[in-house]
């Protein structure tokens, strides 16, 4: 028996295996397209290669375009091409690659992004598209169980909510890589009134199944796939990420020794990127122990930190490992599994199991203000990078709520051009009363329970790199004062140059102003 | 045996009654105080007075202030008069009275607001002062239960974490009001990680007691109260907000008809103030029946609701009646609290029952702007009013998040002078990535799914007033073109003149631009 036989236990499925080009006439000029996938791990790598190349030989760019709803960002070799050929008209709610971000922002590609534990659910309650369906969903599994029952490989994304709303389901069945059978944990997606709690107490609870439910009959075909995910390879660890990662250390420990966090911490979560790598490496060397990760993505900092002993278990809707970290997962898969629960992305982003189990929520933004707004999507208040991902929902629900960065970047011509610190965020995804803590190299600003005017000087002491402070603080005295006297000053903004830093770096290159004089005439 | 006699259950407490003037020594410079009460329901109604009094006729002005940590906001009478007599130095997350907003916006007072749910739970886990504790809570009661418990009266706020984090608790024991005994559901908090679920799976679920546990021997005092709450008059029903009202009972019978909702609806959120009023007496007159709410205040047009016998439950956290709907509901007690379940504001605003629930959440922002990003508190975007309230927990958590106002306000000079959709919010509450529907009396624009510059343009159609919207459009256009020329256009904003509106509205009294030009130098 063949692997792919045998990893189709649903026997009145088997003839429904194709070659992926036999599939190509099922697509359809702007049809709805739903795939599985996630931060990007799990998605389906033949059919979209096999429908990219039909474009592209046969000259149909422009011509067959699609709405793509996926959980997050999939393969460059995906997405991105189908950008660079003109095959994506809407695009929700993350991504990423050049070619895709271009089109964005130059219009061609409509994206649209939202908190992603909502995405997952309001897919499900059919709010994206017109009659409310999917056209077609197209599902990486590892196995498909006798019932019909689909094992997922490497993320859950939104597959469940997939399996419910889509018309037609075309499996890519992966049998280069190991059955995946036990590791997912899914929970039917069940529509307001009749919803049950979600019996989630700790970061290995499991209060569903292993398979998400599929109607065997809308499988219209099963396509094998050996291609395994283009992983996320992990940057280089780099001064500036360890010093944020010791302030939160530091932070921690003392939260501990107030009595305000327990000796293990609580579940924690932590976004994608170096920050979060160091924050991991910090808990490997560190004092704590017994702890659990409640997170969405596990990146390969993770697997360091089961075989450090410290970590007891953790939940996340993805494996967004590197491909050398695939290659440790796959050889040590039992003893790594058994610590690992994957749930689809509407329970991994819930608030519910992310308010009850209390998470430490940990994300990086492009910048934040005086205030506590963050901005987590545009560059420059306009230009999307890749989407709001799930830091909403776990800085909504956390027990701490904390965001880090460095206190400045490079602009062109100056190595300290850009200061991640402004006095006014051009673009708001996260408000003051989301926020308890924010971090840059230069030190840990705790915010719980100040005033802004007060929230704003902590900030500026702590955050704000040397270059920008003075220049920041100035201001901040300014606007004060200016509206303090007018009796309007609970949160001061000078409307009329709070974003002249910004003006100056496109004029200047530089967000260093030297003075905060402006002249408007209009 | 008299009233207060009978009410208070627990006899080892009756030693504890005590005059209030006995008790101002107790109250130092400085300290930390709790309060029960929530829009304003269910306040302290004459130990705060006594203070009041004592600081006036001794001349103590600035000299003995306080940090008053309570749920929402409370009579003008104790809170507002305070601030006249300068003795708040902090005040979290909610407040009225044109007192405290002067002392607020002029930086005598410092307030801080916060997603009223967060706050509820946040300050049981000690966020909010130096060591974590409430120096002394004063809690308004009808009744003290044998074993201690205490009976709230008409509403819940945060005293079910006042009485774990408060070092001495005096009562207000409420003896000119009916026993509340019965109509409370009270879960006793727990820090994670050992939360269990709420179990709550319907507006009228019982999932704790009707007692708020409380240790005895931190009861100090107990003092009685004759004083009836200030009710919250009702406005004027108006024809802009009945048209507002009339546009979303029409969207949501097409909902029901898209199959998107159950005929019976999903349980409602509604704010306060006008719109919400007319929602309501829509919903009396209208179709759908064995509809329930799920909210945070029961306004007076809920009993004509439950007149209507339309209404099956209500779950709030307040009673925010006005006098005359306090006389309806004390006359009719019985019939009335049979269907009525008061929960503390950490679960009335809790994401876990909102999201499990499905809630409809309706909520008025000052104003809203053509990407859905929308301020709910700061007028001019510096001005505090009274505070984010619970509009983000609903918001973040329902099933349909909408927003709603009239679309224009009268400045001084000019009846439609202020545009309530704006380019681009001076603040934001809630972000684009939180709201799915924004009304105005002009229209609904149902954003659902759509990308930022489409959201723009059907927000712009539907909602802006007319006098505005060749204005809008234009300032969009320009946008667009100007940033997607740049390759910076996912949602586009020119930051030189995005809030040109506003400075045309401090110049000349009115938001009505001639042009869109603007010279700037710096």
């Amino acid at each position: 028996m063949s692997t792919i036989q045998s990893r189709i236990r649903r026997k009145s499925l088997l003839n429904k295996v194709v070659q992926p080009e036999e599939l190509i006439p099922m697509f359809k000029n702007g049809m709805n397209l739903g795939w599985s996938g996630f931060t990007p791990v799990g998605y389906p790598k033949v059919m979209p290669v096999a429908l990219a190349d039909h474009v592209e030989q046969n000259n149909l760019q422009g011509k067959l375009r699609f709405n793509l709803f996926i959980g997050a960002s999939v393969g460059v070799e995906t997405e991105d091409r189908w950008a660079s050929l003109d095959m994506i008209d809407r695009r929700w709610p993350y991504q990423t690659g050049k070619n895709i971000q271009k089109g964005i922002n130059s219009g061609k590609i409509r994206m649209g992004d939202k908190h992603l534990g909502h995405f997952a659910q309001d897919i499900g309650y059919g709010f994206y598209t017109e009659n409310g369906r999917i056209d077609i969903a197209i599902i990486e599994c590892t196995d498909i169980a006798e019932d019909g029952g689909l094992v997922l490989s490497g993320s859950c994304g939104i597959c469940p909510e997939l399996c419910q709303v889509a018309d037609k389901i075309i499996i890519e069945l992966n049998t280069e890589m190991p059955s995946h059978e036990g590791l997912h944990d899914i929970i039917e997606p069940v529509a307001p009134p009749n919803r049950l709690p979600y019996l989630i107490t700790d970061a290995g609870s499991r209060a569903g199944s292993p398979y998400v439910r599929c109607d065997p009959d809308k499988i219209v075909a099963i396509v094998e796939s050996k291609k395994l995910d283009n992983g996320r390879p992990l940057g280089p660890p780099d001064e500036i990420s360890e010093q944020i990662a010791d302030h939160i250390l530091d932070f921690l420990q003392n939260e501990v020794k107030r009595g305000r966090l327990p000796k293990n911490l609580l579940p924690l979560q932590s976004g994608v990127g170096n920050i979060a790598n160091a924050v991991v490496g910090g808990l490997v060397k560190g004092p704590f122990k017994n702890l659990s990760v409640y997170t969405e993505v596990l990146q390969d900092t993770m697997l360091d930190f089961f075989d450090s002993g410290k970590l007891d278990f953790a939940s996340a809707c993805s494996l967004s490992l590197s491909n050398e970290g695939f290659k440790r997962l796959y050889a040590n898969w039992d003893e790594y599994t058994k610590k690992i629960v994957l749930r689809q992305l509407s329970i991994s982003n819930h608030p519910e199991p992310i308010r009850r189990l209390g998470c430490i929520a940990m994300n990086t933004p492009v910048e934040f203000d005086i205030y506590a707004h963050a901005n987590s999507t545009l560059v420059g208040g306009t230009r999307m990078i890749n989407g709001l991902g799930g830091s909403g929902d776990f800085l909504r629900n956390g027990f701490l709520k904390i965001m880090h960065t460095p206190s400045v970047r490079p602009s062109k011509s100056d190595p300290t051009g850009i200061t991640c610190v402004v006095p006014k965020a051009p673009h708001v995804d996260h408000t003051e009363h989301d926020l308890d803590v924010l971090v840059t190299e230069q030190g840990l600003a705790d915010c719980r329970g100040l005033a802004p005017k007060d929230r704003a000087q902590v900030i500026i002491d702590k955050c704000v790199h040397p270059d920008y402070k003075p220049i920041i603080q100035e201001y901040f005295d300014m606007a004060k004062k200016i509206c303090l006297e007018k009796g309007v000053g609970h949160e001061p903004q000078l409307f009329d140059r709070c974003f002249k830093m910004q003006w100056n770096l496109e004029k200047n290159g530089t967000m260093k102003v030297d003075n905060w004089d402006v002249k408007i005439d209009f």
